[in-house]
């Protein structure tokens, strides 16, 4: 269809002219802009883009694409520009409780999430998710022990090179990945934490939070680090509890932040939204 | 001092090339994007934008002014350019609630607010309101009956084009504007009304609030146009109710929504964020 | 297991003593309240209580209800006294869209819901759900036409009495029902309408709210009555949108709430939470 | 008046029949129960109730008081009896930082918060709040440095003796109490903390959530205990923020939630809502 959406996503030192080197190379190449947000960190001085955009007379994405080069060069920009409809290739690592997969899921189905699946990766067997229909998606059954954990790790990058992965989502993956992994996987491997953090990092952050006896309880969805729960938080969100709540009522009311967070911070990262900024992300929200 | 913070808000047709040519003209003028917000309504084909700006060396605001003259009349634009630091003239209207007021009044002193404020008119008498230190602002008492209300807004147009007024604030002002003070103020009167509209228009939304039995109550900030309780909406919120509350405690409950619903409102449009597309407003928040 | 829980849900004319009366009657039969929420309503003289309780020495709920027969008839009560672990019959009818379906099955297979499913009754084939395992549970296909819709709707009853339905669940049935029909299931009857009612009834909510420019959406359970849209809500929920927004994603953003309120509204009636207090509930939440 | 409203809230060790006892004593004493919360902590086994209540023939408290303080003594409660017209004796420690102060000041003056004021303390002097009609009110200048720091709590703990205080408010008083002053004031000294804990203790918290990149900021208002920043929370709430915040930014947000956080909290307590339950609170929510 000829109206295809692109965008293009920057960073770079601030200086002046960015904004206007960059509107004159679109509008050049027959680009025309939908959308367009920007954000200046004053204390890093480093400059964030996203910008929307279709082509008014005929897509030319690869001659926009050199011509853009260039710009980008002189700038020395970290960049990325693509058509929306070219999906990311995402890998869904999952344990014992699959709220957070049965939803991706099925936003996936209905068309919610810019993505194809490459795969399903689970420290459990096949029949503990015994009502989901996986669609042919393959599905690994990488059990993990204090022994086998270097092993199963390198069966998962081995997953992760050859399929060509783009973003790994730990879907409430009960385990800690090693550092190496983590590293490898900077800025392409997001996380579900629950609890708000920085508060109650580690295990068991629901009984920290009753224990703690807080009003709201939260979950966290950020790029994993080696530094555990430590990542730049994409996204977080909270409800309110009460002193009626158990550390059961909490896990259950928690399911529903857990499974929203994630599912705004894969949708956000899918469409180029989410850019790294040190520790910190600028997320230019739809 | 020489980092004077500018701002330029427009709005024209859509069509491919603005960005590029507003960014250059800014670029060649010296000035220095820090923020920048855009907007395509796809529906009516409007373009809209709010691009904070400083210079790089030296302001020189009236050349800028002038080269962006040109830039506009060329896209056949509205637009506003004007310095951060050069407040609006803002009158406040109240009535016998000074919640609204008070807290105006307070964000006002503590720098919040980047206005002036050229006066407030009550229709109750300065005595309603004791504890309240105006600063030697005009204070006019100004009662309205159905037989005197042509009268009282003469009164009230005369200190409204005296004083240069820019914006009106109805801070729950419990007078309906006539027809004709409303189109006379379009755009630049912002009325709290004490529900969430569409629901519940008209007098006592919290007992009509009551009756339906809704678990959220809420309040709106909106233009004031000739349609009671239809202008365009600029900001609302909500709160959560129970079975419990009488209307007596969502009166209570409300007054908090009203005044920092009515807050954002003030504070965005007087920082050039509010921008009226038809029967609707384009909000670039902070 | 010993320690079965129970609860008691009630509502009379208010008068002194009646919560000594009931709580010395489960105390006489060895009852132990563990949760208890009361309301009175001060404008209808009305008295509601819901008490959870179990038994300190062996269950004897026959006897006990026997014996509260009595104090109940004494204050002409509508009561309800049952196991939390009998599960109430649920029947759900549903459309195209099938995400509060998906939601609320998920749910149930993970024990969050107290409930056992009677069926699914579609006005769509089961092939437009390939994806759900329904484990068995009965499905109908009932399409709805002008001509057929009195048919139509005493096959539904027909299935509603067979099989002892306990709730009937609008999950996006985007059928009305008949004044008749939704006179029989009143009080067990919950539709979800994807808007904060009183706001936007009727069709194409979204499409209202988005041409009304309103800067939250929402969503609403309530029960259904044969007037359109104004049944006692249970619960209603909403979200920030921008000028950003389409109708489009309005529906995407709705959805996530259509189903978080449902799955609460449902929840709660599951565990008696709810009362009918004339055009309104009482919501005694967990 | 004759209908006056009373409360009574209590704990004590959870055994059956409590609420029968309690109840049967309200409705022999003429006692008429108007609302009622209960909670039952599994846990600790302990069990908490407040009832508000008035007299259907003519009040008599006193006979009340003395016939229910053998039920007391049978169930070891700890437990308050009074009128809702009785208001508590509140001092109010501030620092330069005003906005809490001027919130409370508010609402008591419009009839919201059921307290008188025993006075203001300061570490700023008088002139700090020029606007600021303290109606008579005492204010005490007792500017803290490490030298006179015990000095001073001695001249703090005299007024609250003196002036019978039955609530200090820390309204973003900059000050550490030391251990000692914190023991006294056990249950009846409330922080505003400006930070969601147990994210974000001690120093500038604001500056900590922007260093973090956190998506939402909050505020927590909490007994004070010797524990710093560790007290029994009674309430929380949080807003959005984005990456465009500056710590700048994140306290003019923060001001809103503090102020309403902390007014939730005091007038729950007011209306002895708030009971203390070891580290953490039970709140019976109006």
């Amino acid at each position: 269809m000829p109206d295809d959406r692109y965008f293009l996503s920057l960073s770079c030192r601030n200086r002046p002219g960015i904004v206007a080197a960059v509107a004159r190379c679109l509008f050049e190449a027959g680009g025309n802009i939908q959308e367009a947000h920007q954000h200046d960190d004053i204390e890093t001085g480093m400059f964030f883009a996203r910008i929307g955009f279709n082509f008014v007379n005929g897509d030319d994405l690869e001659t926009l694409r050199t011509r853009f080069a260039d710009v980008a060069a002189s700038f020395d920009m970290n960049w990325t520009m693509r058509s929306v409809s070219q999906p990311l290739r995402v890998l869904v690592l999952v344990s014992r409780f699959d709220h957070c997969l049965s939803d991706i899921l099925y936003r996936w189905r209905i068309g919610e999430l810019n993505m194809s699946i490459a795969g399903i990766v689970a420290n459990y067997p096949r029949e503990t998710y015994p009502h989901h229909d996986f669609n042919g998606t393959p599905f690994d059954y990488l059990p993990v022990t204090r022994e086998n954990k270097a092993e199963q790790e390198e069966k998962l990058w081995s997953i992760i090179e050859e399929r060509q992965v783009d973003l790994v989502i730990l879907a409430r993956y009960m385990q800690v990945l090693s550092p190496e992994l983590a590293r490898r996987l900077e800025g392409r491997c997001i996380n579900i934490h629950h609890s708000f953090l920085p508060g109650f990092k580690g295990a068991k952050p629901y009984h920290q939070a009753h224990e703690r006896g807080v009003k709201l309880i939260g979950a966290t969805a950020h790029y994993v680090t080696s530094d555990l729960d430590e990542g730049p938080i994409i996204e977080q969100d909270v409800e309110r509890v009460t002193h009626h709540d158990t550390p059961e009522t909490l896990v259950r009311k928690g399911r529903d932040i857990e499974r929203r967070v994630l599912a705004r911070a894969l949708a956000w990262h899918l469409d180029g939204r989410v850019l790294l900024n040190g520790r910190k992300t600028v997320v230019f929200k739809d």
